[in-house]
């Protein structure tokens, strides 16, 4: 968090406490990487016998670290540690680049006392510019002596993997699996898909429940799908996009392989959720949360096109952001979409209150309450498009003056 | 264009001087469907034997207006007018709003002695309201009156279906068709893909040319995917983006099914591309036109969906709004495309200027020429995805403060 930035307005209160995870011990420090008088540089341990599940950026031109996830993943190594750093992303460096992930991971390695394939890693910050090694591999032994478990670690690794973030992202829920209670703690980075020469969001998820790779990717995906899948500052993709989900087993006597998850997928979807909803609240220069919530959509999949037609738009985002009852960039975002609508019976509701009904503007609706809603800082966009029963939900926020200051800066 | 509105810094000079072309008159007047002080409705009727061919949103909310061309375009009726009128888009509007398209084209067929099937209809502006039928209806007959076919008939009729454009938008070309010459006439209006409380584009072009509707129906749509359908302000679609191309054949003795119509596709092509960026020139808030060019895609449908991934990013447009050389931002756009992309051979140019190859930066590059082609108002943007041989060619202009400020506006 760059020092003498603003609170995002939609920033929650405080940091949550995210409890000790069985097996799981967290370091940060100040490499010097980017940034000045502040931790640059995170590391998080997990005890063998972990597992780990990751969903990584689609993007066609991901970064170093990203590749090294995908291929260590797809090995299937057990997971021994996670190395983060911010202001530098390690991306579009080439070979180079992928080298200097390789030589960050053998140093965590040598200091744990694992191999480097089992250490995962993501960077965040400046593209193009080369990862500076010798700060990262010359502060590994250092993390390494002072890894801790309680709630001040977390809260500190939190803060490490930040950018141009307003606020550090965290939360926790606990689970029962097979009548034993596990605990979910998360924490996350990320400004908006974009931000001023940076890219962009990292979410970090631990657990002490012990869930099978095959099971634990799956859960991970499904969970991905609702949370961080979900959101859209801009609609911009990230070079960097990493989520990472770590299993220590540390909770569980018996492996819960045939245990019901199904409290356990509930419960990460709600950090999940909480965390992505977070980094919306960070959104360069949003004032409104807006949720965007489809249904009557040929399926799922319908609905969540036609939801983020609407959260995409910069018609649509520039309204709410200026209090105006525009349904009528809503209709035109949604037919944008490119999906089956029934114009004759697509309904829009916004806080609640219904604007069109039968593909006609609802006449002489009360607009005091309506305006109201408006006005305040979380909005609500409601659509039917009367086809089937796919449904979607969708976070994004509003586009504000603020959004291009921070964009266009000359500086940047 | 609204009264005291700034024209775009990005405007030409001057409306251009459209010559007669044979077949067709224009009138329009003031018929105060929304606007005061100004002429906001336009006849063009084309005599006997004219073809017409259309290409028209693919909204799944398109206005009544789109609903009725598709109609009257598939049914293959010979075209006798075009009726339109600026300031209600006649969209959302349900059964009523059919019924009164079917109302205004009833009274130009019994006005010009045609069945309403011959007359074709567009409307923009404001989405949800009703059209006010009488105030149309009874500026028919005065309309039909005062047809003409010169300079300022033209310059009157561009200028009449104007929305929030800050200018007035025509273009002109001759073509030779088996050694005779043909003139190819343009007028359009759209102040972006969107607009505050507008939707949004139009086009109409005129050719005394004689050619049959299936060829002018294939020479039209290909020349819209490289002019109307390459252009973007905003990303957004309009429910009521219309292009009419009308072919009199009062230049021609014989018919010209059989004779060579490249040079006429060359014509077309220009005024169409013509148009196009001028309606980006006209962009809300625009203070930059910027095109990309993206070669080496796997096809030239992968290398359009990359370009307008470029073009749609508004990181990448606040970036040029700010004179910022933020190439890594086209790194982000280009990966984001969703297309096949090779990394390793990823070349960038910005106004000409190498900034990467071989998937890096290229060190030390002379910035001087970049920073001076940034400070200009018309930016080049060069993508070599160096995976095959397709091509593409988008327009856009920058993202601003104005932008917002329009489409943010309390009072629109």
């Amino acid at each position: 968090m760059s020092a003498g930035v603003k609170k995002s307005p939609l920033a929650p209160d405080a940091f949550p406490a995210l409890p000790p995870v069985a097996g799981v011990r967290l370091a940060a420090v100040e490499a010097g990487v980017k940034y000045r008088g502040r931790d640059d540089l995170m590391l998080a341990v997990v005890g063998e016998g972990a597992t780990v599940a990751g969903v990584l950026t689609r993007s066609a031109t991901a970064g170093a670290p990203v590749l090294w996830c995908r291929r260590q993943l797809q090995a299937e190594h057990r997971p021994c540690a996670l190395l983060v750093n911010a202001g530098n992303a390690n991306t579009f460096t080439g070979e180079p680049g992928a080298r200097h992930v390789r030589q960050t991971c053998e140093a965590v390695g040598a200091a744990l006392g694992c191999r480097p394939e089992q250490v995962l890693a993501a960077s965040t910050g400046v593209i193009g510019e080369l990862l500076p090694v010798a700060p990262i591999v010359g502060a590994v032994p250092q993390l390494a002596e002072s890894l801790a478990a309680d709630s001040s670690a977390w809260a500190r690794a939190a803060a490490a993997i930040l950018t141009t973030d307003t606020f550090a992202k965290g939360a926790t829920a606990q689970a029962a699996i097979a009548g034993q209670t596990v605990t979910v703690n998360g924490f996350a980075k990320g400004s908006g898909m974009i931000e001023p020469n940076m890219a962009t969001m990292l979410a970090f998820l631990f657990t002490d429940a012990a869930i099978a790779r095959p099971a634990l990717q799956s859960i991970l995906a499904d969970a991905n799908e609702r949370s961080f899948n979900a959101i859209s500052v801009d609609g911009d993709t990230s070079t960097s996009d990493t989520c990472l989900l770590f299993a220590t087993g540390r909770a569980a006597d018996a492996p819960a392989a045939s245990a019901d998850l199904d409290d356990f997928r509930r419960a990460l979807q709600a950090v999940m959720t909480d965390l992505a909803v977070q980094v919306v609240r960070d959104g360069e220069g949003a004032t409104k949360l807006i949720t965007v919530e489809v249904c009557g959509g040929e399926d799922d999949r319908a609905a969540m096109r036609i939801a983020k037609s609407v959260a995409n738009s910069p018609l649509v985002k520039t309204a709410i952001a200026g209090a105006d009852a525009n349904w009528g960039r809503i209709v035109m975002a949604v037919g944008h979409a490119g999906q089956r609508v029934d114009p004759a019976r697509l309904k829009i509701a916004i806080g609640g209150v219904p604007v069109t009904d039968h593909g006609r503007r609802i006449d002489d609706f009360d607009e005091a309450p309506l305006n109201r809603h408006l006005g305040g800082d979380e909005i609500l966009i409601e659509v039917d498009v009367g086809v089937a029963s796919g449904r979607a939900r969708v976070w994004t926020c509003d586009l504000t003056r603020g959004y291009i200051d921070i964009n266009a800066d000359y500086r940047s």
